[in-house]
């Protein structure tokens, strides 16, 4: 795989609601490509660059102030075309792969589903902020709600969306998996309620796919 | 003018460029319907809430890291949501009067004309965020942009909108004429390069005009 150097690079992002093991394997997927001899950038969303972390943090603080839906959205958009702008564009330009701890999908399930704001608003700043970028390949980690917030309460101080009620992350759930139907070519799911082992060698698979697909097409 | 408590209140915003005077003529305003027995609730944009203070932080830090003007943008309507669904509409449904130090006469000027964004997306956002809300009477201080620059300058450290070139802000001044010539009726354009006494004798004025229009639609 010493040729994906000169290939234009491939952004893939990792999506699932809290306590699917995302960090876990997202270290998998990084050693997994690193391998493969693949140059990649490491990022996450919100985030990924000084202003759009400071912009995470004011996102997840907890606070005495209601956030209005439409200002957390937008500060999410603000951070993403920044992240956009400084790293993750400027990585693919170089022919560097990006490996993204969440992205627009995230976007429609939480804002999306989990605040009700209606999708067309948030396609209309996906075009706005992305223009047609979108990920290569998107995992998705599914687990259902119940074992995914057990999980991530025992990790301790809960962010502001962590500290949502179960029915939040069940439309978190639902958008997520309407976003896969959508989009079926993209998206990977990994079931994220079996072992580690099984998880990994599902993402594995996943990864050994996107390699053939690209071999396929001649890139 | 003990009546005004009971009418829906107004929305006065002031515009204008660095070292125009805003701060001494907002309190100018400030005393003014005060006096005339108006509620009134001062407040500023970018911020106004603490969550939209907080943007404002990150607005306006000078940064090694080049800042994306989509994502400038985007924060400064996160900010406006913010402070729309928190202070001014709750203000003004209540009857209060609401003061603001610059609005989207701002973000059209600054972001559209300074940084060449293209007007369109900002009616886009405007529309997201305000749906029909607009200011019922703006007060634009108009002033020589060598003029103002150097009184601002004299203030000490610069933010990072005021350290642009001079460029920046002629056209930032000629977004405000167009944004003036496009909304007649809503503005008072007032000469900021006389003397103060003039200068408030004219937003006095402004606001007198103001009084009478409203008892004349018998509000």
């Amino acid at each position: 795989m010493t040729s994906a150097q000169i290939r234009p690079g491939l952004f893939i992002t990792v999506e699932g609601v809290e306590g699917v093991g995302k960090t876990t394997n997202m270290a998998f997927i990084r050693e997994w490509l690193e391998r493969a001899g693949v140059e990649l950038v490491c990022t996450r969303e919100p985030g990924g660059t000084p202003l759009a972390e400071e912009l995470r943090a004011l996102l997840l603080a907890n606070r005495a102030e209601p956030v209005d839906p439409c200002a957390e959205l937008l500060m999410i958009f603000a951070a993403r075309a920044q992240h956009l702008s400084q790293v993750i564009e400027p990585a693919l330009a170089r022919g560097a792969w990006v490996l993204c701890d969440r992205f627009t999908d995230a976007t429609f399930a939480y804002q999306g589903g989990g605040r009700k704001l209606p999708a067309a608003v948030i396609e209309t700043l996906e075009s706005l902020v992305q223009g047609g970028r979108q990920p290569d390949r998107t995992f998705y980690l599914d687990l259902d709600v119940e074992t995914g917030l057990a999980r991530a309460r025992k990790r301790g101080d809960a962010d502001r969306f962590e500290r949502e009620a179960r029915e939040f992350f069940e439309a978190v759930r639902q958008a997520y998996w309407q976003r896969v139907q959508a989009n079926p070519a993209r998206f990977t799911v990994i079931d994220a309620g079996v072992s580690l082992v099984e998880v990994q060698a599902a993402i594995a698979a996943g990864l050994e796919d996107l390699f053939a697909q690209i071999k396929g097409e001649g890139q």
